[in-house]
């Protein structure tokens, strides 16, 4: 049967990235607590193709994605992209993946447990010269403005926001630990259950931690600068953002910073 | 050339609903301010198609749609599902419209102005028997928690919510009086510019005026069992909900209540 | 502590329905090929409050709901709904649950294994009166269009489109024989993997199986009529619809129908 | 009233970006036909914040956005980004603005005209050092696969792809003149009303004009670099990614390339 994608392309561009995106899929990752967990993710999978290549041969990621699915380590993670980029005879693969990620999470005073989600991406690259890989987490917080509260004579408004970290990883670390360092830099984590008193905790917790979305970014920056992964490794890059639904707007604000060695 | 949708159908099957969604387009909605007011909509538009026909013809509810697209008034409205009707033929006729409907609205203290922008939707059927037809609108609000006020020392969660209005028109009224009324009945409005003076007023009215998501559907389901359209009419059905994007949890609050004459 | 919620309401209004949205946990559904499939949902928890109690729990939802989210079969669905109920003591309560369900699935000629998504939804509601259960599930498919390839010399456009089912559960019946029912009545099944003998197969059975939106509907229809679940028993309620993302558009072509015993 | 926002902030940590995000309002933009354009967008509006301040005003952006919004030519899109950086006293100031941009197209046959909706973006930055800017573009079309063509006895898989071109403008082009460039590499255009001559024409065209997504890219690519803005002036950067929502996978096939001088 004929190969078209296999034929030569004389219009001399080469392409960044072809591929398959939006492959919805149920995996396991790594979980602190219980080794493995099982969740659901849809995945980018991508090679860069020769000026001289017609076309790709788009079933073959998704058979080297098949294989790997049920352990996506971050090791074999990597492993997946390096055997997609064999299998494609590329010099470069690319792959993102995206998933809810699950913690279980006690109320701070009755100790109810509950389960809290997380937006979780993988991001690698890998070529001969080597790869290049990035873990990001995205975890809802509390944040009760210092503006409102030191211009108002009773309350403050406050709301849910997003917090984004994103790490480049070079040596194993939990996601589990990232997102315990990152709660604690808001006026409050939030939590799936809350009783009555719990919700006192709270209240009060973040009416006395005032933080701007600017605060909030500062706070985990500081936090992640100090952070050391396996063998006591710091992180050589990683960006924070933060985004809060306003209570008192339809818009949100915004904050984000970056660091580099 | 052949006319496959208008050949017979055998399988003795009558659909409720044929036709095109997801039609995105620019349009023209009455405004109180200004008269006529450009925003974009997408359009979903559908008929019924009795048992013996085998397709319906798509491309004239575009035809239809595109001549009435900048003039879409609640009369027009029905007046193209009506046209819509007769062109292809059949018993029944039905349409949703979405669309961000703006109004400038000035912060309550500084006076400064802003848009506000809010989700509207018309929804209605055309029959010989007479026709149907719904406004809903949504808008943002902010809503604190008189749980968390009464339990706490200081400080009250508080967050955006969005309030969802659904009315059976009968008579005319203003989109933009609905809101009016509907925003009074959160804890405060909100608000797309605010200053300093401004935000001092909006979290002490909020924490003056704490409201459950509950609270806010009752209060809403009562201004509106005495609001009246044109001619001092009542309205004879009504939906409000209401979505609180919570600040201590990751998930929203609801409420929901209808009234029927 | 005060228990604000608790505090009657004088207001008169009673709220159909009062709970949480948007909870996402992981969950386990039943699967006929492995017994058990672990994969994400996001769940609403609703119940009635009656119009003299001014605010409902939140966190007993989440509390019921973690007790069951590792095994919710549709008898389990409706136990937690019932428990819920009776925590709440509400007269009615409500629930939907949508996740991905996944099935692993063969290409049709090199037999080549692949994992499929589809988006599945359970929606229950309970009362001293009895409960009412509905299991939905959406499908991709492709749809060539009859009237294309009547009219042209060569080709005929085709598309993804997606089929969405719901039905009243009343005996069980499994989601897998629902999709596997389905995807026969399109153009061409949808595969996660196809090779280039694949290729040419579904290509060419969906040239040979022209359907219009309307088709695809009615032969779901026709055969939900004659499907039966458990000890022979026939469906009492079902909808379907269909949805092409037609490649000659940028607007979608829909169709509708429901049967009632 | 005390202005904590400009009180000093002693954590050494400069934000690349603080702002305000998803603010909706109704905007003009530029239209070669009708010389304005109606049309309501999102706008994202951001500036740095040097490490010694704690935070920044975010009321600033939509008061200058507001004086903008009714005409957001290009030249405008950056005074409006440059008086933002002043009155935020910044070094650096951001905006994306992202809106659906209409026009009036024909079907090639019968003529019949409908209006067709294109997903645009503005991106900007301004310092005292100069600016960079973005126009981008999203336009579905429609794509035959060349393989599965080769392959089949008959027919040919085909289905709605979307295009999308980033250019770093330089020198004024309008955007109708990018999009008419670029639906005529892909296998056709697509239309909002077609009538059954219509029909048969974009039907057999595509057929007549297989084209891979790599192909798409390229040929997109290749007009592109031949592109000329006013006074004769190459386009210095572009990027192309086409994706398609491919008829027989549920997932995406996807190319991207980019052009820099």
């Amino acid at each position: 049967m004929i190969d078209i994608q296999n034929q030569s392309d004389t219009r001399d561009i080469p392409l960044e990235k072809v591929g398959v995106r939006g492959l919805e899929y149920p995996v396991r990752v790594l979980d602190k607590a219980n080794k493995v967990q099982h969740t659901t993710a849809k995945a980018d999978l991508l090679v860069n193709l020769p000026r001289n290549f017609k076309g790709t041969h788009m079933s073959r990621f998704i058979e080297v994605f098949h294989k790997y699915h049920t352990n996506l380590s971050h090791k074999n993670f990597l492993a997946m992209l390096e055997e997609i980029r064999e299998k494609l005879d590329a010099e470069r693969s690319f792959g993102v993946l995206t998933f809810p990620f699950f913690m279980e999470k006690k109320a701070p005073v009755s100790g109810q447990p509950g389960i809290m989600s997380y937006q979780c991406t993988f991001e690698g690259s890998v070529s001969k010269e080597g790869s290049e890989y990035f873990v990001s987490v995205a975890l809802p917080v509390t944040t009760l403005c210092p503006c409102s509260k030191a211009i108002s004579d009773a309350g403050a408004h406050n709301q849910r926001g997003v917090v984004k970290i994103r790490i480049r990883y070079t040596a194993f670390f939990w996601i589990e630990d990232i997102i315990a360092l990152a709660e604690r830099c808001a006026s409050s984590p939030v939590y799936s259950v809350l009783k009555r008193e719990d919700e006192k905790f709270v209240t009060e917790q973040a009416y006395d931690n005032p933080r701007f979305v600017e605060d909030v970014v500062r706070e985990v920056y500081r936090a992640l600068r100090s952070f050391r992964a396996d063998e006591d490794t710091p992180l050589s890059f990683f960006s924070v953002e933060a985004e809060n639904f306003e209570s008192i707007h339809n818009h949100n604000a915004y904050a984000y910073a970056e660091y580099r060695e």
